[in-house]
């Protein structure tokens, strides 16, 4: 079933009695109304012409009109799918039973159970391995359930079914499932398939994601995932689904220490660093949101027939307002709104108002009143011009349909003539709308053009549209084999000692503990030289470092001076660094107890963390694949040698980073390894201070 | 009727005529649908039981079943408000007749006037003069009109009246009005009075902001402004507005280049720079927004009976993946989820399930179903327990209004309790929810608590929330008198001589043009010397400069180097800045054409452009007003002393921002002068570079 990136055999398990059983037992159903026995019951039952229903309850005779068994074995069918709603204290005793009683597919709604730690996850860990020998599938426990709309069944928490559409939904959180669904459905976008996967005691968002890679209904995949188990199999789960044109949306929760608590206690997750999840993103071609409604707005746009292939974006509205605030949010999204040319924009010009303006952004400047078909022309002209590579229409368009109905059958002519007109380019259009859910707009939904009420979202997702078109993942590289090694030792000589040995260049460096041996090292070194008070991890923020020391007396004085105020073990002479022409990165690999070992490049010394100016990539890299990250910095052009300056050895500096990868990677007992600075220069990278955390 | 700030005639002039006018007549007035004539007739004619319309149009004799005049002269009676709605050609008449027939107040709808530039500027100029010289006041032209809900006056583009409520909206781009109006309705947020100001040929902003702070239904202002005019003038009227308890939001455009130029034609508008903006916010307490969203997000929570007063956040929520977003991003936006006590914990959670999270975020983990009042039992335990500052609610809560009608009777009487637990507490609280526009929430809404369908906006406006109840306004500084001076000379040796004489610092240095007079400038220096070459504004990105020259052999090389590269006129040799222990600030002054001499200050050297880290203030500052700039960089813990490291001299920094903000206030003819880096160290602040640009 799966291509050659396969290594899972989980992937192959068959979930069509998950999805589309025959038979179906609700185990804990229930006749009050706001208990969750209830609403299963009556999401179950709206399915009940494709397949048979059976309600299990002690103590119930009758509820909803049907049936009612005592337990799982008095079901007279066979169950194909048995779903679990009952107190945490029976929730062993009824999966053993449903397994006894033939089922293929359990979700578990049951919570207080693995999520609590210890004991209970040991037991929940034991059930599941009873699951998968019995050849049945589990989702849950602690879940919300399950709906698949092309077979019309619908195990979940609420009211109301699912309309069918594009956007599979994969949750460890029920709520954020049922937040994405709703936001999904005031956008007007359907649902292929719903699942929320709880504590993921054996179905897990992986496999999950793997078997929407071949699910005919799923175009783009929404995942909310706290645990990502092993994380590079996600990865690799996400690069096959697209592969198969499916693109997976994330959201993932934990860059703060309150939520990663929230997360522990939730569904008992260890949260993965958001660092980590940008590395996997990267690799994976995942394109990574911050809320449940960023995660609509990306997958909306993924729908575009055609996505951008470039920055060049063209805006058309009527209302000079509304075009300015666009061109500015689309540039601070690093797009840019090229002038159009002369003969463009005369045509353009031709049946508009003297004030239109008609350079980049279009604003029709009051002409889409005056004749509605000046909207379709210039989206269209802008369309086929070959000088942008999308177009943005925003502002009024769509408020027509609620002025009068004679207005409202031209808007939506207008509509289908811009649908035609996408239809007819190889470039996309995006609508923002203060009346994005206007009928009249429907021409356009029918031709997947994304329509967004709000300009600042429109803005964002084009600009990731164009990130995820131009930007290849980079796949998820193997960790080779393990090297045995000595234990980490502490401290900065120990550390200088094994990154060299790892192939990364210092300056030469001697540790002294006195003023006479500071003197005859830096004598030896030659002067000037630097100083550096060890034994602490932010010796520069602390003024234990002294660069350019330039004679005997001065050295005398930086020493005292650092020793009363720090109070070091020792200190390091080092011999400074040629010339000033360099620039500081920062190199550094984490290990994450998901994703493992990442690389993370950026910008460098005093200015690392201020600058926030960072990339990341699962470990080990290429020589090249380094190189990209160091050139995706913003402060690439200092690198690259702009302005008529010498450029700088990045190949060096890249060099150094796959070094220290491939340390990182091949030491498992090495949590975390950084250099900052690595200084860069015309001829070569050089680290000037470095340090490593033991697992 | 102003307070003592006020220094402008124009805010007492009498509006009574344009809001609440006793007779209206309706130049252009027409019958066809889709027409302004047709719109503004229709929503005029809606307020008649109110005051009386008339109907103006040459060539019908009934409009909509009444009666039409052929010239507002046969208006039977004086017609307070007159509104023109005709082509350009017509409007300078138009104009005029409505002074002769005794108009005390103009709309002006009609566009392609003023924004064309030019003689029809000019035109516009002369006739608002008429206007004024008459007593009378001009909205626009090229407007969409105006409403006030308290006297059921609509005379705007569209369909639909406004519902009554406390925003005021003032806009420039009518569609951007009317976007607010939609997204506020949406939100349930009513609307005070609606003005389209179009090109401002006569009532302004600032005019228009003078009068909605005595108008006693606004209690927010949502603006939205190209054209800023005198743009002191501006803040100061927004600070009588923030004085009387009504805060402004503030929308604007042309931080991008196409921006600039669409809103050049837009209204004739010169745009302000960003920066320029951000000083004035800063100066008038304004909230500035980037999207129509976020303004009516913002003036929400602006309405809030008690803002949030420190950082700390609790959050409640019934679900893990709600409650762990909610932590991430509000952390994101700088706010903290401080852990909860344990007797607080505890009694959070007697009565939760096992598996519930009360350490914060508290995570309900299905309590809220077991039992509402769990929801209201804890947002009331966190709003009078002293932990938190502001307790936001996020998740599913509202959705229960759409499962059953008896869930619905229990979630507004939940809603009904936590708006007591906030009437009865000095906190505010805040409100996610996948159902914002759910009716069991009227009861929150009531008691003016924001609700959001978002929780990042949500996060951001609390984020907001806080920085603005605890940033009073820095105010408007006084120009003072222009001093004249010698006209700027160009070059690196006049700049530092002119910012001498102002009382800024810089390192000994002297020009030279040849290798003998760089090695007797050096030698009288003393080595280690800077080499700068002198003629490009970018010395240090093009190899322009050589720190640390430690020999007259090291001159000569870099000397030649710089040469053969650069070929520039002179060269600099300059004393080494003293050690090494610094933080490189950029300080500089621009004068914007509405707010004049903007101060910014931030972190500078290589990374001030990468960084992205500034402050800006209304030039002039006091030296108190410039530490606090500095301090409120995100580099400010390195200048500060953190971690045991010295302090810097950020009085010195301060007094060198005062003395550049003095002379540029001073001299009209800077347009822009800064200073970057400018190196800050333990017992000074001294300039490494400067550049002035003429005026």
């Amino acid at each position: 079933m799966d291509g050659p990136l396969t290594t899972r055999k989980a992937a192959t398990r068959d979930l069509r009695a998950l999805f589309d059983p025959n038979t179906v037992a609700i185990v804990g159903a229930s006749a009050t109304i706001g208990k969750w026995g209830n609403w299963l019951a009556r999401n179950a039952l709206r399915g009940k012409d494709r397949r048979r229903i059976f309600l299990v309850n002690r103590t119930s005779a009758e509820i909803l009109g049907e049936p009612v068994y005592p337990t799982v074995a008095d079901v007279p069918e066979t169950p194909e799918l048995v779903v679990i709603t009952i107190g945490s204290a029976g929730f062993e005793q009824a999966v053993d039973d449903a397994l006894a009683a033939g089922a293929r597919a359990i979700v578990g709604i049951t919570a207080a159970l693995g999520e609590l730690g210890g004991a209970p996850l040991e037991a929940q860990r034991r059930l599941a391995g009873r699951v998968r020998e019995a050849g049945a599938v589990l989702v849950g426990p602690n879940c919300l359930g399950v709906a698949d709309s092309a077979t019309g069944l619908n195990l979940a928490f609420g009211e109301g079914d699912f309309t069918p559409g594009p956007l599979a939904i994969v949750s460890q959180s029920g709520n954020i499932a049922l937040e994405l669904a709703r936001v999904a459905a005031r956008r007007g976008l359907g649902i292929s398939r719903f699942v929320s996967l709880g504590n993921q005691a054996d179905l897990d968002a992986t496999e999950m994601i793997d078997s929407l890679t071949h699910h005919e209904p799923t175009q783009v995949i929404a995942a909310y995932v706290e645990d990502f188990g092993d994380g590079r199999e996600f990865v690799r789960a996400a690069l096959r689904a697209r592969s198969a044109g499916k693109p997976v949306v994330l959201l993932t929760v934990g860059s703060s220490r309150s939520a990663a608590r929230a997360a522990r206690s939730h569904t008992g997750a260890l949260v993965s660093a958001s660092v980590a999840v940008d590395a996997a993103c990267r690799a994976g071609g995942i394109l990574r949101a911050a809320t449940p409604q960023e995660a609509v707005d990306l997958a909306l746009g993924l729908l575009l027939p055609k996505l951008p292939r470039g920055r060049r974006v063209g805006v058309v509205g009527d209302g000079g307002g509304h075009v300015a605030l666009a061109a500015d949010l689309l540039s601070e999204q690093g797009l840019e709104l090229p002038a159009l040319s002369q003969p463009l924009a005369e045509r353009i010009a031709t049946t508009l108002p003297a004030n239109a303006a008609t350079a980049n952004p279009v604003d029709l400047a009051g002409g889409g009143e005056q004749d509605f078909f000046n909207y379709s022309n210039a989206v269209k002209a802008l369309l086929n011009s070959g000088e942008v590579d999308s177009v943005m229409l925003t502002g009024y368009f769509g408020g027509y349909s609620e002025d009068d109905p004679q207005l409202a059958r031209i808007e939506r002519d207008v509509a289908r003539a811009m649908a035609a007109a996408v239809e007819g380019s190889n470039r996309p259009l995006i609508v923002q709308s203060m009346y994005p859910d206007a009928p009249t707009l429907d021409p356009l939904r029918a031709a997947d053009v994304p329509i967004y009420d709000d300009i600042q979202s429109a803005a964002r997702v084009l600009a990731r549209l164009v990130g995820h078109s131009s930007h290849e993942p980079s796949g998820v590289p193997d960790l080779g084999p393990v090297k045995a090694g000595a234990p980490v030792v502490p401290g900065y000589f120990a550390t200088r000692r094994l990154l060299e040995s790892a192939g990364l260049a210092f300056p030469e460096a001697r540790e002294v503990t006195d003023s006479a041996g500071a003197r005859s090292a830096a004598a030896a070194i030659g002067y000037p030289v630097a100083l550096k008070a060890l034994g602490s991890e932010h010796k520069s923020d602390r003024g234990g470092v002294r660069l350019g020391v330039a004679s005997e007396a001065e050295l005398d004085e930086a020493l005292a001076d650092m020793s009363s105020r720090l109070h070091p073990p020792s200190f390091s002479i080092e011999r400074v660094a040629p010339g000033a022409a360099g620039v500081e990165l920062l190199v550094g690999v984490r290990r994450d107890h998901s994703f493992g070992p990442i690389l993370v490049v950026g910008a460098g010394g005093l200015y690392a963390e201020l600058a926030g100016d960072v990339a990341v990539a699962l470990a080990p890299v290429t020589e090249n694949g380094a190189a990209a990250l160091i050139r995706s910095l913003r402060i690439a052009p200092r690198l690259l040698g702009g302005r008529g300056s010498t450029p700088l050895d990045v190949g060096a500096a890249s060099r150094a980073a796959v070094a220290l990868a491939n340390l990182a990677v091949s030491r498992p007992d090495i949590a975390e390894v950084e250099i900052n600075p690595l200084l860069v220069t015309p001829t070569g990278a050089i680290a000037l201070d470095a340090r490593i955390v033991s697992a």
